[in-house]
């Protein structure tokens, strides 16, 4: 018996922006491992089975589904976006690297998606056109003072800030705290964008000044998009407000 | 007359990685403008017409992309990836705030795409498994010393870091250089990852040491991934090597 594992980048949840080889993964695919909101979003046939776990066990989700694939199973474990972007791909490979040799003969095949922060972007103008950065917010695989130095340096070096992962119930006042340390460094007029559910019926997004930006303008679908100094507002009547990063940059005074 | 404009990723070259978003887009417009390698992957019927332009011209075709649209017609401007990350989507806000008022009027859509960074990650493990940084080297538009201090700042906080445009005919030493300036703070065998046209037939994927790394390595189709203190290398006997960042993650010492 021959297995396979796909670890598969759903999007960000509106069915346009998947793409055919996510939709050709699923197809082929017998048994889905997932966080449960992700995997209900699968059209799943009478031979295919959905395990859900949660979203914090992503080790031994991994686990789960390579044992399967070693087994023989042809298994999709699932992420909504990218699967690379604080996703399952990196659980996956740290099991193959960690668990029984075997594992390392599976046939693997990674299939990357449209991440939050590029549908986020898209759906209010360009506010990642020029250098980003990435930074999950939680403290739960990393010390706080790690991203505190991360926000600041990215900051300090003029680097558009998206912040998955904002705030939880386990993790309240995090995203306040980073709010409160890029305001150190960048001017208080800098925008913030709120992304929640983008591109999805139930999307919201909002753009506030960081003197303004407030831990409850998020929850656990949104992306936070945090501008620098060469982030524009552009007004137009009867539409809503484009937010762009300019493509010239000049050096942080 | 109510024109239109898309702004549309194309993704990374693979017809299994274009979303059905662009590809609706793609049979709205009548009128296309965008680099011509990226035209030539359209598969345009007999009513639709593309302007081919170079691509240091992005804010003249943005304009003209404008002005089709405020004269009435459906246009697209198309970007490979997605557009908003070092493309189309940001000359365009642009164009619409520095341009005639009633091109805030034009309806504007958006389509993102998997991004070359994504592609790259999916074809090789997870190397943006953490906290991550997209930099163009493109100096045509902010000044080099402005791309060191990115450079430094985010290999000092530990960022993996994705180098888009990392090399041309005109810019053929930045590459090498911007390998000297992590050199001075990230260990020698950090693995760096030359990805080249991921995901199409001309694919070429290879991981260097940074000891190791040359600007030969890389042409214009190529997207840099240099990795962090936390990026691992997972040998796999017959297969290729992983490449991939834990999710857990230290204070750098």
């Amino acid at each position: 018996m021959t297995g396979k594992i796909f670890v598969i980048g759903l999007g960000p949840g509106n069915e346009d922006q998947i793409t055919p080889q996510a939709l050709k993964a699923v197809a082929d695919a017998t048994l889905f491992y997932g966080y449960k909101p992700y995997l209900d979003r699968l059209d799943l046939g009478e031979h295919q089975q959905a395990v859900a776990s949660d979203n914090r066990k992503e080790l031994a989700r991994a686990r789960e589904a390579l044992d399967a694939a070693a087994a023989g199973a042809v298994v999709a474990v699932v992420s909504g976006g990218d699967p690379g972007v604080f996703a399952m791909a990196s659980a996956v490979c740290e099991a193959i690297e960690t668990g029984p040799s075997a594992w390392r003969g599976i046939d693997l095949e990674i299939v990357p998606g449209v991440t939050a922060m590029l549908a986020v972007a898209a759906r209010i103008g360009a506010p990642l056109g020029h250098d980003f950065c990435a930074i999950s917010l939680s403290d739960n695989l990393k010390p706080w003072d790690l991203i505190e130095l991360r926000l600041l340096a990215a900051a300090g070096a003029g680097f558009v800030i998206a912040l998955y992962n904002p705030i939880s119930k386990a993790r309240p006042w995090q995203l306040g705290r980073a709010f409160e340390c890029v305001a150190a460094i960048l001017p208080a007029d800098t925008p913030v964008i709120f992304g929640r559910a983008a591109g999805r019926d139930d999307e919201q997004i909002t753009v506030h000044a960081l003197r303004d930006a407030r831990p409850e303008h998020a929850d656990m679908s949104t992306c936070v998009i945090i501008g620098s100094p060469q982030t524009r507002i552009v007004e137009r009547p009867g539409k809503s407000d484009l937010v762009y990063a300019t493509r010239f940059a000049r050096r942080p005074s």
